[in-house]
């Protein structure tokens, strides 16, 4: 009996194991999408209602809801994806760093909340050093779609008071 | 029999896979409580006879012990923390990125020594910029204390020669 | 029938996922041989037949070969690691933190395809600051040779457009 419960305890710390490394993969796939500007794939791993935002530090503790960004469904995010073609401005690259993962719970309707730290360094074509372009946290739901992980809602929120030279890409 | 032994050795890695993210998920807890100034929660991760250590790579490396933050006991640390209830000091975001994590082994009381390199990105008020405030190794010593890890040791080198701007809080 | 093949899908689960542990203990043990300037160590984490290149994103995005430092098997990267002792250049600190790691698949070989981000964070001991020395993508095969994995081609692709300060020491 002790044996078996031991053992069902051990399933479940698998189990656990198996989850966070799975949304470690999906970040690590969003992280690559951006860093190569590839924001159709993007846009992809959103699910048709999601809420993507973009907010301060500062706004996000006060409850003010303004953000850099603010798109309310994936068609919002796709247009933010398609408008990268027309859009005008400097060549740069990005590079994200995602980090300290935590795999908080579940909503009741089995969405999975989950946290990481991120770190976006930039560099712009006409000037020779990267820079630390933003650093937050990422505030997430992920909710299973068929076999794959998508993002129901990501709230990522910046710590650096100015965003340097705008924000042209998601982030 | 060979199964059997193929099985065992299969065990052992899932053994101490879990146990690495154990410990990654208490970094992960630890980065988050500095990061949102909950100072109280922080002290708790320790043991009664924790030893904690803020020291540069250079005094390190040449076994003096001097460091910018130095308690040897969970007292000192949470003096530490209650300290800074009625400190005055530049206020400012910190986000710390905790990786290359590696379980070193098991000291002859059972405590687990383990490793991290970290990140700390300081953002000042009136300041726009993030900068790198710190950067360096967390050298570790892990105890189990009923269910939960705590620290019994946790030495903090950093590498860069001046820590911009004092260090208010601790790494 | 159902039960066994869901189990053996766990499996595999479980299989992928050590392998990806394996590979990140590599990575922290690879960035901690540089970290302590330990280069012999380092040249011993390749196969005698490796390749090993550090070039610039621009360069590599074109498919041009030309890299800072470019080493076409071991003897040459041995001949790297023993230049360090007689070669003159300011004396510093280098961390890396290495994230975001993907595990990609197999070569028709067996090699294993991964990539990872890295960033390298400089300190020269006549400078204060800590600077992003350089930032950007490992594209690694690993093979295993006995027992242990080692890199038969790490491809260290960097955003930055400047390396500050030269590149004295490998990435």
């Amino acid at each position: 009996m002790l044996d078996k419960s031991r053992a069902s305890a051990n399933d479940r710390r698998i189990e656990a194991l198996l989850l966070h490394r799975e949304i470690e993969e999906f970040n690590n796939a969003y992280a690559a999408a951006l860093d190569e500007q590839r924001l159709a794939d993007w846009a992809e791993m959103f699910t048709e209602d999601a809420f993507y935002v973009v907010i301060s530090r500062e706004n996000a503790d006060r409850n003010m809801p303004v953000g850099l960004i603010y798109c309310e469904n994936k068609g919002m995010i796709l247009d933010r994806a398609h408008a990268m073609k027309t859009e005008m401005f400097a060549p740069r690259y990005l590079r994200h760093v995602i980090g300290n993962l935590q795999v908080l719970g579940e909503e009741r309707n089995g969405d999975i909340r989950a946290r990481a730290n991120y770190v976006v360094v930039q560099v712009l074509f006409d000037r020779p050093a990267a820079t630390l372009h933003q650093v937050g946290v990422y505030y997430d739901k992920f909710r299973r779609v068929g076999e794959a992980l998508k993002l129901a809602e990501r709230r990522c929120v910046y710590d650096n008071l100015l965003v340097e030279n705008a924000l042209c890409l998601p982030v």
